[in-house]
């Protein structure tokens, strides 16, 4: 048995091999790809509650293959709650798991496998070593949706391909176009364009009045889920660095990728989160969207302030860096790894890595 | 290095150990608990494309956090896809993916962990060797859903608490209550009765208009990933019926748990499945419902039609086989483990194990 060949409780090893559990020793011979040793995979719904529906009207529709019947949708439904989906590593590397945040009108389908198939970042982080909790938010994907005007307040926003082609920043204001072919997009933009209709199959509709039930879900999930390590993206900013505000004591370090909100600076005391570090990314672009300089400015206001309450908060501008061309969606950009990169060596620096 | 230590080519060590890829040899010493060797973990949308909606109404809504404006649904959407997840082991030794179809007012979700928080099918068939792929059937979870009337044709049906508790024989017709201490449940069932308001935290709308598009998407997810094996569970079962009459080359094996509907078996040729074997299977207190008697009548037709085409047909009711105590949701009670037992042994006896 070479020393080379001879493993101890690693989550994954990187060129050709397998694999272990904790506390164990492991041989391996012959060639093969890597592979995760994985303890468990599951899922679960955290928050909300019974909510019963009185004096609903009764539309005619009814389940598929059994014709069209009068539908009584007044009952009991369970609302408010999210959707959370975890991989847990036999061994792993990262001190605390790891919760992926996504934006407005996706769900955790955003850190899985990218619409160009390549491999996204909840493969990143567990070959990287952490367990991966992935959330939808309370209203999308598998949290469900409840009825509207009676549990929610009124309809969905859904977003349009024109709008998220141009605002998550994959072509300038005005570029879009229905057939793909036609579209212009940024001069060395990483997004992978030809896979953006790919994209937009994940979208999902989003309430605008759900906001603070939303949080409540969230907070409940860190709740039961925590000590962690969050990562937001665009409208989980504002949810994250809640969740923070929330449970300082079991969030230990806050990465936001392109916040598009934060609390109100003046309004909140950050003193309690002073021990919670947190990384602001920016990714490329920015200058030609008004929007976006507005918001970068904000959230700005809110690491400044964050800052004199004593917390760690670093900034990052990716392309001064020297990493150019990447989109809102960076988690998807053909440069997703490297992105990541930087949060893993963000991580290791924060000494949240075993 | 002792022989019985040393392991060749397992997706899995029940007792103690990990845990091995392909064409490798793996020494483990030490103790540990079980390990998946996973190769990947992702996901995808399979089928659907654009719809353009123009003309619709602008209600007065918007993005959390951005006060209410007025928002123009009018643009283009991607409709019509489903997703599917996948978890693929280093060494399967299951010679073909296994897809996992839920139910009607549900998704995906129905076979991770359990609502008692229990490991769900997921991982016992991860565990007995197979690539595991979980759908969500168009307009549910992670699939997303579209604009009514414009892209679908009007509003959902959303299964009410009193319904699943009723219908999913968990309690007699009429033991529903609010009020989860007053509920009566059948004598002797085995879903965990407590969890049955986290059950219905999984519920989510359907549309009963749209079963031609449901299974277009499901045909387009049959041509993209298999050969594969497929179960389907209650509403599932009638797209499972086409699935394989749609693609009896590619889908190597069907099982369906207590499916809801099928073909009409003297308006379909089934000499073209004559060669995929089918598993029905049903669970107990099916005497106290007429429609379920009713359903598994309609559905022994199809079966009989299928004997007849020349098909392996195998009808298990589970309680015949002394399996007692099973509601509809059989991947959800206590014992189902049991069950997925039943399924791996035909799975085994069909030879589609390595």
């Amino acid at each position: 048995m070479s020393s080379s060949t001879k493993r101890h409780a690693l989550g994954i090893v990187g060129l050709g091999l397998l694999v272990a559990a904790a506390g164990s020793q492991i041989t391996v011979t012959g060639q093969q790809s890597a592979a995760l040793a994985i303890k468990e995979i599951g899922s679960m719904h955290v928050g909300g509650g019974n909510v019963s529906v009185t004096g609903a009207a009764m539309p005619t529709t009814a389940p598929a293959g059994r014709g069209s019947v009068p539908y009584d949708p007044n009952g009991d439904y369970e609302a408010g709650q999210m959707y959370v989906q975890y991989v847990k590593l036999a061994a792993p590397r990262a001190k605390y798991p790891l919760l992926l945040v996504h934006g407005g009108g996706l769900t955790g389908v955003t850190w899985e496998t990218k619409p160009d198939g390549g491999p996204g970042w909840q493969m990143f982080f567990l070959k990287a070593g952490h367990d991966v909790y992935i959330g939808d938010a309370m209203e999308r994907g598998r949290a469900s949706w409840a009825r509207y005007p009676e549990i929610y307040k009124g309809p969905p926003t859904m977003v349009i391909k024109k709008i998220a082609w141009e605002t998550f920043r994959i072509g300038p204001l005005g570029s879009y176009q229905t057939d793909p072919a036609k579209r212009t997009a940024l001069p060395g933009v990483l997004f992978p364009t030809a896979y953006f209709d790919q994209f937009a199959k994940q979208m999902v509709p989003m309430w605008g009045s759900n906001g603070p039930d939303i949080q409540k879900a969230y907070d409940a999930l860190v709740q039961k889920i925590c000590p962690c390590v969050i990562v937001v993206h665009s409208q989980g900013g504002n949810f994250g660095f809640n969740m923070v505000r929330h449970a300082p004591d079991k969030v230990k370090a806050l990465v936001a990728l392109e916040p598009s909100g934060s609390p109100d600076p003046a309004k909140v005391d950050l003193k309690p989160v002073m021990n919670v570090p947190t990384l602001v990314v920016w990714a490329d672009f920015l200058e030609g969207y008004e929007r976006w300089l507005e918001i970068r400015t904000n959230i700005s206001k809110y690491e400044d302030a964050l800052r004199a309450a004593g917390a760690v908060v670093d900034h990052v501008d990716l392309p001064k860096t020297g990493i150019k061309g990447n989109s809102h969606m960076m988690m998807m950009d053909r440069n997703s790894d490297q992105v990541a990169g930087v949060v893993q060596k963000w991580f290791e620096k924060q000494g949240l890595m075993k």
